[in-house]
């Protein structure tokens, strides 16, 4: 293998790849980036079975193809080396069947080679029929969900955001079992209906490379992984084997009492209030509802106590008292881009449902905590 | 005590203060901040004997003195709740002797207080004569040289910068015995000698509060203590005793070979060339002198090697091989802001002098590590 590349493109390109190398694998070939050099162009691969991220670059963006090839070689280093060298024309040449120099005119790096045939056979094959969104909507429909699910290992599904696609709608959800954050889109698919789990981990580095916002990205939906392809990348994420929770039972479509509220006030009391909460204590803050106003209250016995009054916008003659993680409220506002947000409430122990007033496609569900 | 401020003013003040606070201090009266509000003016002050922090915010700029008094509360917490607390006036408000209420309309803190007289009796009075230097100035001296203390704590005196005034010269010094850093400056002054050492990390909690660069700080010199006076400011720390190693002998004053190179070639070769070094073997780096060109060598032999060439810009007829941490080089070279460095050597077991060929007020001294 022989080239000469542009340091930038080049470094563009592993900045991909890198994210589909584990920094604490210990098969050291997992920790390596594949290049495939063809008269098409550069192909530069990384894996490590359970997330893979191919990217290419065509013939027409390399200086020269002087040599076709492959070979395998520690990801992590080469990342830093061509991160690290000047802007401009780097020689990438196969000196010796296991060694790769690295060079421009005053620096020269030869790394140690892999063997290509220790490298994971990963097939990327795509499907016939994808499901195409827009990138944008994509990444915002993952960040309005993703953080709600388990970081336990214990129940792996709740480790994954729950994929459906049914009747033009699609639905993502995740929850940990202690909330759920559920978002619904139409989508324009003639597919058959779809119900998958990605682990978090794996999408949430999907997002990150979702940078061309008005493009699409394209799913490509097999039995045990799933393909994402946008411009020239493709990453390939596993799938969670198991049954979703049918989240659907627990969202109550009829409410004894709803409050609206600027989302601003609200997030930034229950911020304030939250100072003086416990992470052994699960964060605890009480909300009173009375004379159609809200009182938001917490403590720390030994370090004092907080009052935060929050503006009622709609008439509420009920009285009402539930307690829940300040935490957890905070993760679900942030997740509205709207001026209001409306809490809607059951009983003390039923599960606090939040939603936009004016759109009803997200859903943010908190469980409450009992307080004596 | 009961005053009400402009939220900005207090936080602004908090800023400083909050640094005196120690956030490991198992001693609670030493996380706390004590304030104390005259007809003049508001103090606030916070100490862990080994440091203190004095602010003061005049009259003029405290929106009304209701009741003067003074009071002793946690220092995280105030901190965190005036920075979260929207701009705007805050009240504050002794409402028993031991609870403070901190309240806007909407928002209402009350935080257990201390006892004031169990807060450190700290002396702060200033000498009658204290040396003045610019802010951007001193500043500048202590971050070319505090970073080569040392931050093993067997030999204290080496984890402070030494101070020195003699005939008009201000030298300071830090060294943690493999390297040392030294800058003098001309300085007008009619004090006796002085000959201290600061703690590098209370010199630190320092440099971050010199913000107004033009204005002068005051150094008032105690026998054991030092206090800084800029702005509305004062800081004490305390001095480390003990003395300190008389470098003065390690800096030859003859070089057997000299080169002069350009600074930022010389730094990023060495900061590529140390991706191929490990901290476990004191991230070696080899450097060769022939034929006038200076090469960079340095391998981990499982990963590979590499080779850089700068270009050495006076000429030199001899042959040199020396090794020494790329990590120290780098941090000496990052000190000077010329266009060129001169590497100075003897031998290859004898200390490497860096300067600036231009000016030789600043010394970087590196002792070189023993190849076989």
């Amino acid at each position: 293998m022989k080239l000469r590349i542009e340091q930038k493109k080049l470094l563009e390109n592993l900045n991909y790849v890198i994210r589909g190398v584990s920094s604490k694998n210990l098969i050291p070939i997992l920790n390596c980036i594949k290049f495939e050099l063809t008269n098409e162009g550069l192909y530069l691969l990384s894996t490590d079975n359970d997330i893979a991220i191919k990217t290419f670059i065509p013939s027409t963006e390399i200086e020269s193809i002087d040599e076709k090839g492959e070979l395998v070689v520690s990801g992590r280093y080469m990342y830093e080396i061509v991160r690290k060298l000047p802007s401009g024309i780097i020689n990438l040449e196969e000196i010796t069947s296991d060694v790769l120099d690295i060079s421009t005119d005053n620096t020269s790096f030869k790394l140690n080679c892999n063997l290509v045939s220790d490298f994971p056979d990963i097939d990327l094959t795509l499907s016939d029929n994808p499901i195409l969104l827009e990138q944008k909507s994509f990444k915002n429909i993952i960040n309005q969900t993703a953080f709600a699910a388990s970081l336990q290992e214990n129940r792996p599904v709740l480790t994954g955001i729950n994929l459906k696609i049914e009747d033009g709608t699609l639905t993502a959800t995740a929850t940990d079992s202690y909330r759920v954050a559920q978002k619904k889109i139409k989508i324009d698919t003639n597919t058959d209906n779809i119900n998958i789990v990605i682990p978090v981990r794996n999408i949430n580095e999907l997002i990150k490379m979702l940078n061309f916002e008005e493009d699409n990205v394209e799913l490509h939906i097999f039995e045990n992984k799933v393909i994402f392809k946008f411009n020239n990348i493709i990453m390939m994420s596993s799938l969670i084997n198991g049954v979703f929770p049918n989240v659907a039972q627990w969202i109550p479509n009829d409410f004894s009492l709803s409050i609206k509220v600027s989302l601003n006030e609200l997030y930034d009391a229950i911020d304030r209030a939250s100072l003086l909460t416990s992470e052994a204590e699960k964060n605890t803050i009480k909300l009173e509802i009375k004379d159609n106003i809200g009182v938001i209250l917490s403590n720390i016995p030994e370090i004092g106590n907080v009052k935060e009054q929050i503006h009622i916008l709609n008439e509420v003659n009920d009285e009402f008292v539930i307690a829940f993680s300040s935490k957890y409220m905070m993760d679900a506002i942030r997740t509205f881009n709207s001026e209001f947000v409306t809490l809607s409430f059951n009983s003390e122990v039923q599960p606090i449902i939040i939603r936009n007033p004016e759109d009803e496609n997200l859903t943010q569900l908190i469980v409450p905590i009992k307080i004596y």
